[in-house]
């Protein structure tokens, strides 16, 4: 049901031609109110896309009416011709939905590869097109048009007994900083949130979920995650249930997002434990999720808990090496820094990994999600372009 | 020429039987004096193997009489029974050396899987083979025992017209912080150096050598540069000229390690320039290097610049994004944070590869060498235990 789940929304997908294969490539959601309420969260790479730069001054006016978004190209890095690309797109779609449309209320995303120019010439006639085609029943349309390298969409609802729904689409697979594809994420809801506590849901929801994935350490320029919100259900839930929805679809669509990462055959749940704070809980988490020799190991299925080890020393996090301890699936491989149980015990023939981290610094802790490395991962990037 | 290449050293290598496939993997090199003194670099992992804890006190004490190196095991994440096997293998090694020499002056270097014990059982006697076949020509020998995922053996010498000479060995495919495999350099000089000028050359040197490649951004347990003088030649140079054939012996040893890096296909040059000031650049240089897509790009002969745009932009240096241009092999692919010239013009058949930022924010400079990313890194390093 995708970003129409949540009633007040429309949405479309259509192939307007910017893909050479003919593969659908735009998608518009359009939020029909009453309200207009919306947030954002934007990659924190300091080289952004157009679409990001534009989006961004559109959040801050607090109102989205509209999304519009393509696959097949990224926008970033095209200077300002780029920007003028995104600022019409922006116009034509405000001027194709009505007059009650401000190209200032559209939201922009593109993704895709950087340092091209977006073909305006079939962009602009296709948002003509996607808009006859908006639909209360255009989500899952609209997910299947934002896809690049992904093998299948994705999508998310959380339904509340209140009456009140929210739902949404994403593509890539990352995370907002870093990310290995372009992150795009679409999140609408019919319940009636001012956008002050939109704003704080979307960023304690981003936080602990899209923020802690890191599928192979690379950030994009163009990671965009919205929150719509048209008040359409007329019910205005408490803040702590609405968070927790917003909450639960993002972490449903960001392990749908590490389930698809690029060429990789094994998902990684990091929890480290027994931090002294959160932040060394993340910064463990990462350092483990990004050290290449280990993400080879477990893709070769091998309990290799010395280069986790390895990882864990590079970081600042409060610890003593001769307290550390890590299991693999369940089997404590190390103790006290040192050999533990038997690795032969660890069983890794399934795709979900499980490596706890214990720091035995504290009471903190936190889940990093990651990917293995893969051959086919270097096939689809070192192919990717050109 | 290796160890040997400077007077008043001996070397041998041998095989143990610390390796199951039978190669060689003990490796001394002594210093018979006339002076002892010694300077070393370690990891600045905070988890330390045992020989590095052990040889960090041993260089403290300013004289280093012998240097015993394994392959076959790495000795990191072992207890104390693991620093045991240490004490007891410069024990040994004194011991068989005879009664001049200490085991607090025997710096002890190994290198293998982390997490597992050493089999002293062969490496004690090998010490007894390896004090037997000591000879002034043992340096090819010693620098083939510490190969582990080496395809060849690294040696470089630089003789000064003035009757002294630096030369050395190395193993590994990385860098003191951070390194793939763990790097082992010991380096000897026939010049009469006093230890503060060792020092300071050692360190200055492998700040803008070993420090400055990174190729695959994960920091060994075990990484070891130890400097040792003789003072055999009877001849004392001048600081700079003795500070400069130190680091042109490291530059070569650094070079041929990036050019053996596990399953590489690609030797890459990153030129950062223009940076305000030199941690920006290396900071910039580094980013790039550690970058997966960026790495796989490269490897498919991708002149992908807009995978570097995206680097830079993750990290802290001072720029501004529109002002960023870049280099593929001579081709200034990206000009002012824009397409530039056409990248059908960049030839990487080649297996080096320069990339030039030009940050545009100053006048401070950093070279950093690094690899690309294959299938064969992914296959080597997750076939390479269990």
């Amino acid at each position: 049901m995708s970003v129409t789940a949540a009633k007040g929304f429309t949405a479309a997908g259509i192939a307007a031609g910017i893909k050479e294969s003919g593969d659908p490539d735009l998608a518009l959601v359009v939020n029909h109110g009453p309200r207009l309420a919306a947030a954002g969260v934007f990659t924190s790479n300091r080289v952004k896309a157009a679409p990001v730069i534009w989006s961004e001054q559109v959040v801050k006016g607090g109102q989205v009416s509209a999304v519009i978004l393509n696959s097949g190209g990224a926008n970033a890095c095209t200077g300002p011709l780029g920007f003028q690309d995104t600022h019409k797109t922006a116009e034509k779609t405000a001027e194709a939905l009505g007059e009650e449309f401000s190209p200032g209320e559209v939201a922009v995303c593109s993704t895709g590869l950087i340092g091209i120019r977006l073909p305006m010439d079939q962009l602009l006639p296709g948002i003509d097109t996607a808009v006859a085609q908006l639909s209360a029943h255009g989500g899952e349309k609209a997910a299947l048009a934002i896809k690049t390298t992904d093998s299948v969409h994705k999508t998310a609802v959380v339904e509340s007994p209140a009456g009140w729904t929210v739902g949404g689409m994403a593509k890539g697979a990352g995370m907002l900083a870093p990310g290995l594809a372009t992150m795009l994420v679409v999140l609408t809801t019919d319940a009636d949130v001012a956008q002050p506590e939109l704003d704080k849901a979307l960023r304690a929801a981003t936080r602990t979920t899209f923020d802690r994935i890191d599928s192979d350490g690379c950030m994009s320029t163009n990671d965009t995650v919205l929150l719509l919100a048209s008040g359409a259900s007329q019910v205005a839930p408490g803040y702590e249930e609405f968070a927790e929805a917003v909450r639960a679809v993002c972490d449903d669509l960001a392990r749908q997002l590490i389930g698809d990462a690029e060429g990789a055959s094994k998902d990684i749940r990091i929890e480290v434990v027994n931090a002294a704070s959160e932040d060394d809980a993340v910064e463990v988490g990462r350092s483990i999720a990004r050290n290449n020799l280990l993400k080879c190991a477990l893709h070769g299925e091998d309990p290799n808990w010395g280069r986790v080890l390895s990882a864990i020393g590079t970081t600042s996090a409060v610890f003593e090496p001769d307290r550390l301890n890590v299991a693999i699936n369940g089997v404590w491989v190390c103790k006290n820094g040192s050999v533990g149980e038997d690795r032969e015990l660890v069983d890794m023939r399934y795709r979900e990994i499980r490596i706890t981290a214990d720091l035995a610094a504290g009471h903190e802790s936190a889940v990093i999600w990651t990917n293995d490395l893969t051959a086919e991962y270097v096939h689809e990037n070192s192919a990717y372009s050109s």
